[in-house]
Formats: structure tokens, C-alpha cells, sequence
């Protein structure tokens, strides 16, 4: 296992770090299908979306055509200081599989975000920066996306307004201070500062919050604020754009050694990661290149690509923000309260539904305490407690490496590790103590997610 | 800045990682004095040694002469998985600053630990099992050093029982169950599972503990139990030795790129961190082959090198572990309430206290708001949100930095970064909310640390 040529961890040279995003949409036969504007279902125009983001990442939004798109220096220069992510060989589980795979990993969590989040944070700051903007407002639940966001505001001297579900700010106060500690203004939500948050709060008094009023919050602050825009952490194909940075540096280390993967597994929520480490292996397999097999990993308590349906559906649960042509639980759906962890989006990428829905992709969902049994296995042979999304990513690896010891075959298996589990220790808390629970919705539940929602002519299928 | 011919991280390839722990003792004319038997005021045997510590460890503390000691394979292996640690030059730092200084840090937070604690943890966890040990036990205040052991036993199937400060047993529990997921047994003390915790249990009915009974009880259980031994994180010379991994490095990474220090920091509690980073560029200077200034970083509140006297003490508040020659506060010591973070024993590792005591280093104490101050100004331009204890070592960088800027000087400083702080997110809550507070401990406060320990022949000069 020593002598072995591969080592442990891949990090690329300061030279060999991508200079561009990959952008798979540009080798996709089917475009994702655009997003749609609430009031006319029509398509949205650069115009109407330049409300809501900054000229840049609303061209971003809309670029179907070109596949490759230069990264800034400034932002590469953001990159330097937590990547390149290593690639990580996980000698130490196969030996503890005893499997015949190949296992590895690129790991996106070293870094105090903790998470990938980071790269596409400092994408939207700069070019908001750029355009002359003072700032930028977001929502966070458990405060993953929003502490990337207030590091990459901070570095740009951005100033930086997150609405923070109330139950986690005043349960989770870690993640808020380390927000705090990066200069943005943190809000609890529902709070006194909005139209829409006093509204609520007079129809709930003493309500505890949830991300789609966090999200109306952010978003009338942004548009009502002079010099001031709105940004999000996944879904929408900016952010997986940003996001390929992960797939094109696993790309440039397996070139290197000469290493092909079999299978690409990653974690699906909005879909930003899988998409991101998956973008430029799709494009190959898309051009006819290689061919790979992608599976997309779910819970079972929010299993949008395996129980969804494929439509036009909001992307907010307040119905203001457009239509996405996605597979979707419906904007209502909710997942049951035992689900610990992120992964909790009622839909998915466009782009990643696509790929999805022609054919390219496999989906897969897995229950929880199988995911944090997983966990621990992982953390105790290969050093990094993983954060409960990301061991989606590593339940179906271990799966797979255990059909190569049944069968003999020598496959390579690469998943993305999304970040740490360092703030989630009460969920692990829960896995010790006997108490975690696991929940698949009924049939009922799902089609609770709809209730209210409305159909739009040609969906439902 | 950015065709700057150093790249902002230097990783080592593994071919390049240390194949030997540097022991700087070899290189001291004076040694440090040898550990008492507290009964007889002996210098230990290694017999006696042996009672506590596992053979191949005391002949480490007891090792004088070898200046390099190989590393086995198996612990080799063990650092792939999270070394080499990253030589960062602050880019963004000396920007912010606008200093002519070069800013180097070697930063050990990249690991599920959180700090460099595991270098030694995992040394010591293997040579127990080299032994043909069962299992180790140790005790823990806020969970560090737990936790890097609970790592590095459950990494090769050895079992861990840590004694845990019983008020962060029960107010901390997230690195409780960050040791519980590598299958560590946690037990908060004092317990009802040793006689030493049943004595103080009955004497001080609904006691939250201290680090001095969690000693007490870790090292009855290893010495009560067959197959069992205890380790410690910090102080002892073997340990100093493991945590030479980080010089050792560092080292090779300045050498490769025809980098010298001018000016090397770092934190300093029992001093295996700054003991480890300075190892090999120390032993150059005492060998008469180079110069530098090498600079200790302790709290004020806990000011063992600027304060405390150089004599013969306890280790261990409990006064049943052996005698040190160090720079100490006395063993009776206990910094005020308002400190926050580690760097809070009495004492200083006694090979540091040593090259302290003729010449070969300097000393300076920092306040706690001024430590914050620094390590946010950090985090903002470097990205990475420090421990509490690093950010003593960030506070002197940064003044010195300040002091090239006034000059001219285009020194060139190198800080140790020991870890991360994101299980420290309640101190920086306190620092945000203005609630964080300095303490200098009066002459009568250090007079106390030496009220009821005996004085021995010879000390106290």
C-alpha cells in the first residue's frame, strides 16, 4: 500500500489551478429549460432578472452556449488561499472494505465556510463588487451558505445582510458568530425590519421562522435597498457554473496520474455540488468522449429526483421568485422534522433535472441513519468527520465498493466529500444516543407539497 | 503580488515528507534537567517511567543525544492522511497591512482535531499498540487533545478513555461527541469510577471538576488496569519531540524555495506546538549555523516565561506526577475565570524553559481583546477563523509586521497557526458582544500558584 504511486492527497501546483469555469450546458443537446416569469409565464429577460442579481451573473443565468467562461484574477486569487482541494485516495477504507475498488474523494471542506459553498460566494460578491454594488442579502438556515457568503463579502469589503431562520439563530449561535466575525449583519427571520417580516409576524407572533420567509425577506431588502442585490447558494446554473471548479480540478488530478472513474457519485440538494463536480466528465460523455456512470444521492425524506415530478414549480414557497423547470416536491413540501442536515430543497437544478430526466443520470435515496453509520465508519478510517450531506455521497460509495468485492471487479469510485460535520454535532449527538429517526414521506405527503400550488399549462405530465 | 514567484500555499509532495523527528536536544549544551521522582527527589528511572508511560516513549523523554528519530512507517502513513500541512505566505495579510514584511504561517488546523495535537497523539496511540497495549487513557479540558487521541487510537483499534472536565463535558458537548464518533469512552469528571474521583466526589458534593482531578483519574485507571497506559498532550519532551514534524517541514518547504525567517512566533501553553515549529531552525542556532529571533507568545493571564520562576514543580495540581524543571507559575495556579481558550497551565515545557532561561529566546505576554482584535483582522483577510491560542502567536506576527512598516525593514516572519476555532465560537460571541474582559494577574494572584506545594533543595533561586 506504500509503494503505491498514487498518493494519498492530490493537491495541483499554484500553476495547474483552473483558469475557467466549466460550463455544461454548452454540450447539452436539451437545454435546461428557462426560468419563467410568475406573473406572465414567460421566459424571464436579462432585464427582469437584473432586478434581483447583477448584470454579470444574470448573463451567467442565461448562457446555454458557451462552454468555457474565464474566471476572474480576483476571484482565482480568492481560490489560492483554500484551494486547490485536495483529491484524497482512500487507501485506508478500501483496506478497512476490503474491496477491490479504488476509492477517492475530492474534499471541499478545508476551509472556514466548510463547505464548497465558498466557490460560487466569492463568484457573486465579485461581480457585485465589480458592478459598483455596496452589497448583497441572503437567507440561510443553519448558516452553511450564509458563512461562505460573509467571507467572500468580507474579503471584498462588501457589505453583507443575511436573514437567519430564527429557531437557528438562537439554537445554532456558532455558525452566526462566525458570521459575525467576517462583518456581516446577521437577522433573525422573521424580523421587524421588512414588510413582509412584520406581516408574518403578526399572523404568527412567536413564530420560529423557516427559509422561504427568510428568502421573501432577503429578496425585498435586496430590491428595495439602492445599490444592494440578491444571491443564493445553489439551484440556480450560475452557481453550479461556479461550482465546476471542483469537477475541473478532480479532472486535471486524474489526468495527471492517469486515473479514469467509473462511477462519479455526489449529493443532490439544489444540486450545485453534484452538478459541479460532475460538469466536465457530462461534457465529455455528452460529446461522446467517455462514458462514465453519475449517481445523484438523496434522502429518502427528500427524494425530489427519485419520487418528484418534472415540471415547472416555484423556487420559493412564497411563490414571488420565477418558475424553474425542475423535478420537484412542490414549493410546499416540507420535509418531515427528523431530517438532520441540508439536502432539504423541494427542487433541483434545472440543468441537473435535464441530464436527469434524458437519461444521463442515475438517482439514488438512502435513509439517514444508514448515512450517519456510513459517517462514522468513514471518519474512523480516513481522519475527516464529514458533514451529514456529504456522507449521502459516501453510503453510495461504500455501497458500490461493496458490490466490487462481491463481484472482483477493480472499479473507480469518486465522490465528492461537500464539506465538515463540525457544526452538526448534535445530529451525530442524536446518532450515538440511539435517537435518530428515519422517515420516508407516504404518497399523502408528497402530494401535500402541491397543495395550493398551481398548475401551469403543459406541466404535470 | 500575483506573478509572484512564491505561491500563497506550499504543500509538500509526499516523497518530500519527514522521515525523522528532529530532537533539538542533542543540539543543547545545557540539558534540560531531568523529571523527580516526587518521593524520593531522584531523577525517574526508566522503570519508573515505565509505570505510566509505554517503553519506546520513555526512551524518548529519556533521549538526550539522537538528534533525529525515525518515524515508523505506520505513523507515516497516519500523517498522509492529513499532512503535509500547508506553508502559507499572508498575501492578503501584508496587503491589508501594507508592511514591506514577508508573512509566513504553517497552519495545523487542517484535520478533524482542529490542531497539531494530533502529530503527538498519534505517536504516542502507536507505540502503546506496539506494545501490545490495550488502550490508553487521558484527560481533557475543552476537548482538544481528546480528540486528536480519540483519532488517532480509533485509527488503529486501540481503545481510549478520556477523563473530561465535567463543565465541558456537559456545557461543550460538541467535542464530546466528536470523540464519541471515533469510539472513544468519555466519562465526565470526577466520576464514581476511580477512588480519587469518589474522594472528591464526597468531599465536594456537585463539583464541576478540574483538568488537576481529570489527571488524577486518567492516571489511576492506566495505572490500575492491566495493559493500559497514560498519555499526556503537551509539556513532556516526547511530545515536543512528535510536534518537530511541524519545523521539520516548514523547513524543507523554505529551504525548497530559499526562504529564511528572520523572526519565528509562536504560542506558547506547556510548548510542544512552539517547542515542535522552532525545533530544527533552533538546533541550527545553537550549532552556531544560523540566527534567529524566536519569539514565545503566552497569555497575560497565564504568564509562565515572563512571570513565573524557573524551578523544580509538579506537573499535575494533584502533586502525584513526577517533578519538572520548568518556568512556572506553581502548580496551584488556576488563571482567571474570564480567560478564555487554552495556553491555561502553570507550567512550560522543560527544554523550552531551558534555551528561555540562557538566552536563546524571548518571551512576551498578550491580553485576551487584543488576542480577538488580531484574530479577526485575520480572519477577514486570510480566510481561516483561528483558535484562540494561535491567535497569540497572529497578535505578535502582526506587531512585528507593524514594526517593518515604520522601519522599512523587509523582514521576513514565520507564526505557527496551531488550529481552527470553530468550537471556540463562544469566546468570539463574548468578544462580539463587547463582553470580553483582560485580567493581569497581581504579584499576590502568582504568589498563591506556590501556596501549599512544598519548596525543594535548590530552587526557587
Amino acid at each position: 500500500m506504500n509503494e503505491n504511486k498514487i498518493p494519498y492527497k492530490i493537491y495541483l501546483e499554484e500553476s495547474e489551478m483552473p483558469k475557467e469555469w466549466y460550463n455544461v450546458r454548452a454540450d447539452m443537446k436539451n437545454k435546461p429549460a428557462p426560468l419563467l416569469n410568475p406573473a406572465t409565464l414567460e421566459p424571464m429577460t436579462a432585464e427582469e432578472l437584473g432586478v434581483v442579481f447583477c448584470d454579470e451573473l444574470v448573463k451567467q443565468e442565461l448562457d446555454n452556449d458557451n462552454r468555457y467562461i474565464e474566471i476572474p484574477q480576483k476571484i482565482r486569487d480568492f481560490y489560492k488561499m483554500y484551494r486547490p482541494a485536495p483529491l484524497v485516495r482512500a487507501y485506508c477504507l478500501e483496506e478497512k472494505l476490503q474491496t477491490p475498488a479504488k476509492i477517492y474523494y475530492k474534499f471541499e471542506g478545508n476551509n472556514t465556510s466548510g463547505s464548497h459553498k465558498l466557490n460560487s460566494a466569492i463568484a457573486q460578491a465579485y461581480y457585485a463588487r465589480d458592478q459598483g454594488l455596496k452589497g448583497v442579502t441572503t437567507e440561510t438556515g443553519a448558516g452553511q451558505w450564509g458563512t461562505a457568503l460573509s467571507m467572500a463579502c468580507s474579503y471584498l469589503d462588501l457589505d453583507c445582510q443575511v436573514y437567519m431562520v430564527k429557531c437557528s439563530y438562537e439554537q445554532k449561535p456558532f455558525r452566526r458568530e462566525v458570521m459575525r466575525t467576517y462583518g456581516a449583519s446577521v437577522t433573525p427571520s422573521p424580523s421587524e425590519s421588512t414588510e413582509v417580516g412584520r406581516k408574518i409576524l403578526a399572523e404568527h407572533p412567536g413564530t420560529s421562522g423557516s427559509l422561504g420567509c427568510a428568502i421573501s425577506e432577503a429578496v425585498e431588502v435586496a430590491t428595495h435597498t439602492e445599490g444592494y442585490r440578491y444571491v443564493l447558494g445553489s439551484v440556480l446554473s450560475q452557481v453550479m457554473l461556479h461550482q465546476s471548479i471542483i469537477g475541473v480540478e478532480t479532472k486535471i488530478a486524474m489526468d495527471k496520474y492517469g486515473i479514469k472513474p467509473d462511477i462519479i457519485i455526489g449529493c443532490a440538494g439544489g444540486g450545485s455540488n453534484l452538478g459541479g463536480l460532475i460538469s466536465p466528465f457530462m461534457g465529455e460523455q455528452l460529446r461522446g468522449e467517455a462514458v462514465y456512470q453519475f449517481i445523484a444521492v438523496e434522502p429518502a425524506s427528500c427524494p425530489s429526483l427519485t419520487r418528484g415530478v418534472f415540471a415547472y414549480d416555484y423556487c420559493d414557497t412564497g411563490m414571488v421568485c420565477p418558475l424553474a423547470k425542475m423535478y420537484t416536491l412542490g414549493s410546499g413540501f416540507i420535509p418531515s422534522a427528523n431530517h438532520a442536515g441540508g439536502l432539504r430543497y423541494h427542487g433541483m437544478s434545472s440543468i441537473l433535472s435535464q441530464l436527469y430526466h434524458d437519461g444521463y443520470m442515475e438517482a439514488r435515496s438512502v435513509e439517514q441513519t444508514a448515512v450517519f453509520e456510513a459517517a462514522e465508519q468513514f471518519a474512523r478510517v480516513e481522519g475527516i468527520l464529514p458533514a451529514p450531506e456529504s456522507s449521502h455521497a459516501i453510503k453510495v460509495a461504500i455501497d458500490e465498493a461493496m458490490k466490487c468485492k462481491e463481484t472482483g471487479e477493480e472499479k473507480t469510485i469518486l465522490f465528492g466529500l461537500t464539506g465538515t460535520g463540525y457544526f452538526d454535532m448534535y445530529a451525530y449527538e442524536k446518532f450515538h444516543d440511539g435517537l435518530m429517526t428515519d422517515y420516508i414521506p407516504t404518497d399523502e405527503d408528497l402530494k401535500a407539497g402541491f397543495d395550493g400550488i398551481p398548475r401551469f399549462p403543459g406541466n404535470m405530465e
